[in-house]
């Protein structure tokens, strides 16, 4: 049977899915707007850290370029400030990896296309549909931007929310000391946001990327609005302010003459993300199926670093079914979304869940973190499973899931084991 | 966690549900009208066979009375009438069994029992809906009838029928030899009927199930109308006259001097299905879920031997989850429909397209049948195929798919190997 499969969009999805799909000899082009140097000049495009799942994935698609014993981290640290501030520590079962996308996605360009798959560099519009139709027995669709983006209407099911639940502040930073034991340090300022410190490395090597996610209404809100290029000096002075007053975990590790952005004002990116979920696919007027991957079939917020693993998961799905099946009908769309439709609602819905709880912080979320500060066990098992976001689900889909969860039989806790 | 499960209704799914549940020290009430006894007297209430990985699921249960070696069979003749008829075998991995549910449930019922199950014997009706939902965490619907049977509405996105597709005429017989190797034989005599003969286990020892699926307004409806009571030699003549006509590949095995019910009228059954699937839940007035399970999930026309064994892995999935999840919330209910779905769903839509096509016999359709009869990889592929109707809903579910799958690349084909 024919397998041509065309890919609209070269981010961590549309890649890992050409990748996937040249290791299994199948003829694959992927069509974007920028080359691998217009992206590894341009803006930083956001700060996605791959777990340990996707860090597995990687090594089996031959893209394991980066050491995670030299380039990743082993858990997280908790911070929830407040009057009394609860601090404690979670360990993966392996580590995680921050790689700044400029540097991750021109690499996996020119894997993709060493190993025979072609790049398109342009722009596509409403006059190509006919003949990538024509070229292509699949269209897998992993950018919201454009023509093919557009294909793919909100699911409203699964889409809470119509405006961003955060104002963003994203960035990497140099100045900040790494932990001796990498980590990224996850804290809550209740009423102002969460900042989430990942040890990252660009390219000057490893610096950190922070992750503010500020309240709408709060303290750190200015930090969304505040232009580095308008004055860096101002921009430098208010963000150790903020870190100073709302993340002492992270700012007890800053040199304050050495903290900047670590390569240019592009390392910053400020906006907000409107959490959506679509429908996952279309016939094109020829009769050919588009599929939406990653981003396009679910956006999330970073608050839990969930996109580019769901991208990622859902790539490594979508390639292994591409491979089994000869007909990419309306069985094909169904086989792939049972698949993948379970880690990737979960993904949205924990992150949603989150977000709320993190504003609100209802009785029952602050006793689930609580616990979690007074069992390490309890605090690894959550910790690591930001790598199984369907497990995270599993605990906080409904109140009475908390406690169930918390009051399960686990193996005793060694003492004075771990880190 | 309580986990106190009520099940209503005593068919397989109930009874196996009720038996894994026990196997891992859950609480489990079955309820019921019938007893046992009630039960092995009354009317025969289908012609099941159970496929291997039913078969595997019972050794597991513990329920594996009845060995294959014994009682089993291991393949299937097709016969396809018409002026040039076609005929072929086709293997199983494992062998199937039938055997008469007025044996197999009330032995399966006294397992429950004799393993700490409560079986409640009565009619249940509004009144008991309170009871019932405070006296169990999570209630399982097996049967269709009654108060909780209709609870569970018609899904019309995947009940394409309104009325049933065949005029069932059922029965359990003696007088037909029994083939050296034993095996079902599927005879299709075109524009008529399909009639299914299994070696059945029934009171008297080793019998045959005929399973008549007539056409209505064919030349076999009738049998869907005449009745046995009535009187029983012109039955059996018109029956023989019948199998005569439409399937010789059966009835050059009759004596007909020994042809006849293997126990008494009440071994034949009449009447029609109505496919149906339906909701998979509902929460009751205090906030219990109820669940649909077998026949109340989804009904299909037995001409493929489904329903029993779709109720079977059912039933396992769910009792999986029940002793994997400790609160029974609308994520309970979406992890079991996520796992069982697809196999209840191709079980369902392959009975109905088959049902179709063996009405209309399609050029792909005959195709497939004419390449079955020449290649014994695909015949038995097929075959054990019948255990797995998501594999078959994959073959089918386009006219496409028919062509890629005879194409697809198989291990050479062995001469002179197997039956």
């Amino acid at each position: 049977m024919s397998k041509r499969i065309g890919i609209i969009g070269a981010g961590t999805a549309g890649l890992q899915l050409g990748l996937f799909l040249r290791r299994h000899d199948i003829d694959a082009t992927i069509y974007t707007d920028k080359n691998p140097e217009e992206y590894a000049a341009g803006r930083l495009p956001n700060t996605v850290a791959h777990h340990a799942v996707t860090v597995e994935r990687e090594r089996a698609l031959g893209i394991d370029h980066w050491d995670v014993n030299d380039f990743g981290y082993f858990g997280h640290h908790y911070y929830l400030g407040g009057p009394d501030p609860l601090t404690f520590y979670g360990d993966y079962h392996a580590p995680s990896r921050g790689i700044d996308y400029r540097i991750y996605h021109p690499q996996l360009m020119e894997d993709f296309t060493s190993r025979g798959g072609r790049i398109e560099y342009r722009t596509l519009g409403e006059e190509d549909v006919a003949t990538l139709e024509a070229q292509h027995d699949l269209l897998v669709v992993c950018t919201g931007k454009g023509t093919f983006g557009r294909l793919f209407p909100r699911d409203p099911e699964h889409s809470p929310h119509e405006t961003p639940q955060r104002a963003l502040c994203v960035g990497v930073f140099t100045g900040i000391e790494q932990l001796d034991k990498r980590a990224v340090v996850w804290g809550a300022s209740p009423g102002h946001g969460e900042m989430i410190e990942i040890p990252y490395l660009t390219f000057g090597g490893m610096a950190s990327a922070l992750v503010w996610e500020n309240h709408i209404g709060g303290d750190l809100e200015v930090l969304r609005h505040t232009r580095y290029e308008d004055d860096p000096a101002a921009f430098r002075t208010l963000m150790l302010e903020k870190l100073r007053t709302h993340y002492p975990m992270t700012f007890e590790r800053v040199d304050e003459s050495e903290f900047d952005v670590a390569n240019s004002p592009l390392d910053i990116l400020q906006g907000g993300v409107v959490p959506v979920v679509r429908k996952t696919s279309t016939v094109l007027p020829d009769g050919t199926t588009a599929l939406a991957l990653g981003d396009v079939n679910a956006t999330v917020d970073p608050v839990l670093g969930q996109g580019g693993n769901m991208a990622s998961y859902a790539a490594w799905i979508l390639g292994e079914e591409i491979v089994a099946q000869d007909v990419f009908d309306a069985r094909f769309v169904e086989v792939v979304d049972a698949r993948r439709r379970d880690r990737v609602l979960a993904a949205t819905r924990w992150t949603n869940f989150m977000l709320g709880a993190l504003d609100t912080l209802p009785k029952e979320f602050l006793g689930f973190v609580g616990a979690l500060s007074l069992d390490r066990r309890l605090a690894d098992e959550f910790t690591d499973n930001f790598n199984f976001p369907e497990r995270q689900w599993d605990v906080f889909a409904h109140p009475d899931r908390i406690g169930a969860w918390l009051g399960k039989d686990r193996a005793p806790e060694l003492v004075g084991a771990g880190a």
